[in-house]
């Protein structure tokens, strides 16, 4: 059984929660807090010297870290992992995109605002960096759902998973989507999806986390 | 053929020709300058919504982005691309890790100090967390290749390609490798490989580039 290292408000970890629950694969669930320093302790890095959530023990003593890795690895031989060629590549250009042009910015917006008080003044500045290149991603992505009604290959993919996590919380970092009626429209379809559960869905197994 | 979009002097373009180079595909190259603004045209954004090189053009006005995943397209069915569940996953991982956690930071502080005349000092605040963030990334790496020859699967793959663009340049941007043993052999192991070149390669089908 797999043993998730996840911190309950993280979009990264979301990913893996809902995805896992969409399967409907069992697994132990170990609730690290970020916060109180919980992933950088030695025992922590010894199992991911990046110091980061979510981790995966994907076997006894092997780890698996970074969100979308995790996707694609949990999702392998499902309908969820797109395994065509040109699909895959497609369904990776959106999640490389996830974290390098939009994860950066509302993941950094919505953790200085909702999560460390006064963080609205410490990061005033970043903040509006932040804003802006959340904006622009946000852009992309309502440019590409016009058209479409998922990211890639005709259906909900790890893709949608991984672009879900920290659009669909955009306003708790201040973000109005209005704008963004695409975007709106999908994030609706998200939540049809079966099996679907949200971000502050109580994972059972938390019941024997340490 | 493949067309691939691509600036010089840049890290990721480097990433996907040197794949192509090592994997003996013919393509044709078109050299797109960003600091004039041609990956910002009507044209470009056509092709790519997010404005960034390296594209590649897959199959004709069929485009792909992100070096990353292009790396994936390209290396498909050849041992550089990992096709082992768990090493798909490591290298994937890796991936994440090199946008996330390196490329931000190296790549940034390496933009602004050797592209952009007085980039030191408009960037001097950003500079010193760009520093802070790539040290703790050349970290993590030098733990791993201490006991690794290479990232992933034993063997030289594209997640060693992606990480080795922009860390094989640090010193460029200031960043001093001496204290990093493991990487320093590891550059040296990377360029070996057959069918290396350098980001200063120029590619012979550029002649024929618009």
């Amino acid at each position: 059984m797999y043993t998730l290292y996840s911190m309950q408000r993280s979009g990264n970890c979301y990913k893996v929660r809902l995805l896992l629950a969409q399967l409907h694969i069992p697994y132990r669930l170990v609730e690290v807090d970020i916060l109180r320093g919980e992933t950088r302790t030695p025992e922590f890095l010894a199992m991911n010297p990046n110091g980061r959530v979510p981790l995966l023990e994907v076997a006894p003593g092997r780890y698996l870290a970074e969100s979308n890795a995790i996707l694609w690895y949990v999702g392998s031989g499902t309908p969820l992992a797109p395994d065509d060629r040109i699909e895959r590549a497609e369904a990776l250009q959106w999640m490389f995109f996830e974290q390098h042009s939009l994860e950066p910015h509302l993941g950094a917006a919505r953790f200085w605002l909702t999560m460390v008080k006064g963080g609205r003044e410490l990061q005033r500045h970043a903040l509006e960096e932040w804003m802006e290149h959340g904006y622009r991603a946000l852009g992309v992505m309502e440019q590409h759902l016009a058209t479409h009604d998922f990211f890639v290959a005709g259906r909900y993919t790890i893709a949608d998973i991984a672009l879900y996590a920290y659009t669909h919380v955009a306003h708790e970092s201040d973000f109005d989507l209005t704008g963004f009626p695409a975007i709106r429209a999908w994030l609706k379809r998200v939540v049809e999806q079966p099996g679907y559960i949200g971000i502050d869905h109580r994972t059972q197994s938390m019941a024997i986390a340490e």
